[in-house]
């Protein structure tokens, strides 16, 4: 049976968002699968109405798009910070309370305390060991790729985490960790 | 008949997480809803396993908490970059899709596109007219407060977004938009 996987993550922001987002369905359709991606559900939105009505329409299309697939994989990649794009952990959320199997991939395999570090600042270690950011917030010493929820949503859902270094310049555009993540959705998803 | 609403948000990470946490409820108490703080949560965690084991027994716990809640108050105040707290973000998309009322507050009122820029760096101007970051990815222009996942989330679930400027030094602790917030779920939720 068909299985349609909902690709989610932070290169729907790119300026050749489509070119990536077909050869992301192109690598999904070699291992058996529909990759579903987000920019390509936007046409609904109507360029007569306010840009905040144009916005939420594309919302309101995305969670219909996300309820008709049966899993999703996810860049995990850290977009403007040290962590993953906030709308990718939305729909994260979203598909896990729907039960549906979520697999991640990150081109940054570095833990989150040297991510923190090399893009927020020195950290500092707290009295119970736990460090902190320079605006004192803790940093999770779970050695958990990212926020525990997003991992944690992972592992619950029966999906997994491929985490490989691309060079900075490729960091969003490089699809080999995303082929690696194809190919174990595939293996769970159509066994 | 009472109403239990998660408080999510970054403030889980201060140092004085717990206490600002037992203010939270208090608040909420005031306006005749039981709220449910996260970290007074976290008991389950056992300190003899290992600590990725740890991380993923509190997302098991709070995925658990969330679904015995009838609404949530998040605090999208930005947290490591421009917008939300991404564990903040994956517990909305979770509640979205369980149904539950969504209500959120910011202590940072300015545009997305302001942050972006004073956080991240100088913004460009695409030939369409969208703006872009310094790593070329488009800056949402739906003048919506956040990634337009999130506040279409707020809006489909009949929630509302309250944002209001605290100091910098106060942007963590203050609860002058979170008191108004919990005002307006009080009204909703308790009608």
């Amino acid at each position: 049976m068909t299985k349609r996987v909902y690709l989610a993550g932070p290169e729907v922001f790119l300026s050749n968002a489509r070119e990536v987002g077909a050869r992301k369905r192109a690598i999904c359709e070699r291992h058996g699968l529909v990759g579903v991606f987000p920019a390509d559900e936007e046409d609904a939105c109507d360029p007569a109405q306010p840009l905040s009505e144009q916005g939420l329409a594309i919302s309101r299309a995305m969670e219909r798009v996300m309820r008709g697939c049966d899993a999703m994989i996810v860049n995990l990649t850290p977009f403007r910070g040290p962590s993953a794009d906030v709308g990718s952990a939305y729909e994260m959320g979203f598909m896990r309370a729907l039960g549906r199997t979520i697999f991640v991939y990150t081109n940054d395999d570095r833990p989150l305390l040297d991510r923190v570090a090399s893009i927020c600042g020195a950290v500092r270690a707290r009295l119970g060991g736990e460090h902190e950011d320079p605006d004192g917030m803790a940093i999770e010493p779970f050695t958990l790729q990212d926020n525990l929820m997003l991992v944690g949503g992972v592992i619950a859902s029966g999906g997994c985490l491929v985490a490989q270094r691309a060079s900075h310049a490729e960091r969003y555009t490089s699809l080999v960790a995303f082929e690696c993540c194809v190919r174990q959705a595939a293996a769970t998803l159509l066994r």
